[in-house]
């Protein structure tokens, strides 16, 4: 018998929905070579990482393990399992492997970033196979809500794995390769599946999922109906979306135009390699002003209510001499994401009081999810009759909830969240390590660790107010001068007075009345100074502010 | 004829749900005597007002106009209703009215705040009047998820208004009095309404309202079949569902322990003010670890995943001794408010990790809301046939449909938004002026205006970060040793080093070039240096951060 072991060890999206990155490993322990599935990000929000630009998933695990490293391939081109490409990469020089449309939009990253095109390497559907080190890796086509995504059939020697990526069952979906469960009973039937990976997203929505075809007809009679400019807004990505609209568009006479540099990317992406065909004749932002608004339909970025994009820029004011008005129709062709809703709020309210109409999904009629629902999973766990499920791609209480069902299904089923080795040689998955994981933050254009404390200091600045103290001391240690305090993010008058004022003349009371003996010692004047601030601001303002303390000693030279 | 006018003005509730704050006035125009309706508070989020405690109307419109303020009247209890009135009421000083159990609180908050509680008087329901100046003023009961809402009757010269407050057409709310079409049949058949200003906040469901009683049995079959300890949260406020879940207890052999400060409270107060009885007996937490798990229903605050509530603090461990276990039930009988999804997620997930079975509202199952829906909305309409309608409590979106519908029905309806001010004498409201107004921040002990700047600062350290400068000159103005930086909430290494290093060094270069003239001006010198900072952080961790400086000129004396 050989020692030999199959690893899975998920380093982001198993306990989150986003920042997918799995890792498999195939060898002896300790000795495994490794395949990376997805390098995706995931959004800061200000509640817990203000001020970052991205999330990315911590692989530094890997970091001494790079010569193991075969291949990084990955599903599909969603920024959750694309988006760290470009950031990563560098640490990682691996080739990279997908499928045409996203190896496209990989490229367009790798050229942002001067990294070389040539390692990422377009790879058609099954049979075409990928060898990388003892893993061979099939792409099976999947539908989901962009084009080209793919579930990955990966054989070692100790058995077959499949791994969804995201998908749905739409056998219509307009834009991409329909679902086919041909194609999946032919990978079960070529070889038994030891384990699945399974998209958990929709574990508890309870009906199946509806196609992209079912929304056509009622978003083709709204557009038909509207009087005004249309505006509508979906995810770029969501090609077949955009077709749909601009068809329903192209139905009422209505000139389409893309604003947005993501809307305007990812139509020319699509176009490009292959997958969008005889999408009308978009167009340019100068031209659309030239158009009577009844003869319009605007596809703009930010559904999710984002700050910068198309959406919150025309619900504010003008986005390219372009404006909404009274009559108009605005049409989110989309759900909203949990923890985005008071973004997408304030622009229906900006909506509201421009008098312009608001139509939302409608519980459905105008968007369609890209994930399996429940009856969905279940129809694929009976397609393909795993030895074991692994739920993936959901946060815990997906995972959970994926896990029950499979188990009722009679399916071996673990919850294995990020960071969680398990070994899948056996009958069953078994724990066999503890990766410390996280989270490593793009903050402009440094990378700054989770736990590093930076984000911590900004939040508890951005809580707290912050109090600048400086003092300058001579070589006896006596003060020249006074204390300074400078404050920031404070009321600026406190209960006896202007709070500067009062913490200053705190402190040089302090001063001249402490011994010389703290006045010689760095770290305990600058912690009796900063105990002083934070007591006098509780009595002042009623908050603890952060402080800092400087403190200068003038020397003779 | 008389040149009194009768006027209207939200200064909190219209253009947002929470926050109510609205002015009646009658009189000669710039002579009207007033009386205040609600003095609400909204919450504080980390988006746009991180770290602080409570957000309040702005009132400093009635600031010179005082002595012509009769007094206030409190619908009902919930803190959007009620929360302003300990903080706003000294900068007041009148008569406060209200129904019994809604001055019981008012009582408690005025003792928090040791202002004198014989300032709150309690009124029973009308026929009972209060004459304020030129008003005359009666509560009319109405259903809502708090005990003794009312909806006022404001009689004037000029004509009567009805304000709803927030209500439903509950039948049988459990708790409370029911819903009555027959107290507003009386009111408008005694003497026409003018105006209603009317509860917006359900405007967009669309079917009729539910009842408390409809969510009995579901909730006692729920808890009936639960095998390990159940744990319950909603609103504490919401009195009724407290019995609803604690009978349900009961009915299961289940002793209730209530955790959570707000939840004793708010059961004591309903019990002391006698709208609420039969509640079962509770057990204290020391006693409720003595008894066997399925013997025990906790009721906790934190519906709302409030980081300190009981909820979230079960969620992360145990609370008072106690803890959540596997196989207990968690039920959220509440619904999460737009913007705290991320928050209640957070707890669901928690607990899934503790292999706690979570169930949420059920789309209805196990909560009803508290405000009618639109087609309870339509019936007070045609119960009421007010000349004109206003719609009130709803973000622009909730006032525009509601204004939307009473038109379609032949009321004349108009939008007025927080600050407006309208004449409602004639037969429809005309807009006369508009205030400056907006919101008040209680941040720590002080009141901060939310346009004064301390908020955005902190908003800018936490996006941005902080550099803190300091730098000593003398009378000649030569530099004394370096120039010192301090970073706060920036990653501590640049693309060439250690970040406040390279400034350090950046900084001391441009010191020893500077021309006296430049050095000698404090503004310009800040202004270069703090220029520096900002160049060089961007190329070095590609940020722009916050910067202050500190140029201490030390004199000879």
């Amino acid at each position: 018998m050989s020692s030999n072991r199959l690893v899975y060890l998920p380093l982001g999206g198993a306990g989150e929905i986003g920042m997918n990155c799995y890792v498999y490993g195939y060898g002896p322990a300790g000795k495994e070579r490794f395949i990376i599935v997805d390098l995706g990000v995931t959004f800061p929000d200000m509640d817990t990482t203000p001020g970052v630009d991205l999330i990315l998933p911590d692989i530094s695990w890997l970091a001494d393990k790079l010569d193991r490293v075969e291949a990084i391939f990955i599903t599909h081109a969603h920024e959750d399992h694309i988006g760290a490409l470009g950031h990563l990469w560098p640490k990682l020089k691996k080739p990279i492997y997908a499928r045409r449309f996203t190896a496209t939009l990989g490229r367009l990253k790798f050229e942002e970033h001067g990294l070389p095109v040539d390692m990422i390497r377009t790879v058609a559907a099954r049979p075409e196979t990928v060898e990388a080190g003892p893993f061979k890796v099939q792409f099976v086509p999947v539908s989901h809500s962009i084009p080209e995504s793919a579930a990955l059939v990966i054989d070692t020697p100790a058995g077959r794995v499949v791994h969804t990526g995201d998908f749905k069952l739409d056998h219509a979906p307009g834009v991409g390769e329909p679902w086919d469960d041909a194609h999946f009973t032919a990978v079960a039937a070529e070889r038994p599946v030891k384990a699945l990976m399974c998209d958990s997203t929709n574990v508890f929505s309870l009906h199946a999922g509806r196609s992209e075809a079912s929304i056509k007809e009622p978003i083709r009679e709204l557009v038909s109906k509207a009087s005004g400019m249309v505006v509508a807004t979906t995810f770029a990505s969501n090609v077949a979306r955009l077709k749909t609209l601009a068809e329903a568009a192209r139905a009422a006479d209505r000139s389409v135009c893309l604003l947005g540099r993501a809307m305007r990317r990812m139509v020319a992406a699509a176009q490009e390699s292959g997958v969008l065909t005889n999408f009308p004749p978009t167009v340019s932002p100068e031209d659309a002003l030239e158009l009577p608004r009844q003869n319009l339909m605007l596809l703009v970025t930010g559904s999710q209510g984002e700050r910068r994009a198309a959406s919150a820029q025309l619900a504010r004011g003008k986005y390219l001499g372009l404006e909404v008005k009274a009559g108009d129709l605005f049409l989110f062709s989309s759900k909203t994401i949990p923890g985005n809703e008071r973004e997408v709020l304030r622009i229906v309210n900006a909506l509201s009081e421009k008098d312009v109409t608001v139509q939302d999904d409608a519980g459905g009629l105008y968007h369609v999810s890209g994930h399996a629902n429940r009856p969905d999973l279940e129809h694929v766990h009976r397609l393909l009759l795993p030895d074991m499920l692994i739920p993936m791609h959901g946060e815990h209480r997906h995972l959970r909830e994926h896990a029950r069902i499979g188990r009722e299904a009679g399916i071996i089923s673990s919850i294995v969240t990020n960071g969680t080795m398990v070994d899948l040689t056996g009958e069953a998955p078994v724990v066999v390590d503890r990766i410390e994981t996280g989270r490593v933050y793009l903050d402009g254009t440094s990378l700054v660790g989770a736990m590093d404390g930076v984000i911590r200091d900004r939040i508890r600045m951005a809580l707290n107010g912050h109090v600048m103290v400086t003092v300058i001391l001579d070589e006896e240690n006596d003060t020249l001068g006074d204390a300074w305090v400078e404050i920031s993010g404070l009321a600026e008058t406190g209960r006896t007075g202007a709070l500067a004022e009062v913490l200053e003349t705190d402190l040089n009371e302090f001063l001249a009345a402490a011994p010389a003996k703290l006045l010689r010692d760095d770290d305990k004047l600058d912690e009796a100074m900063r105990r002083i601030v934070r007591q006098v601001a509780m009595e002042e303002i009623g908050k603890k502010p952060e402080v800092t303390v400087v403190v200068s000693r003038l020397m003779s030279e």
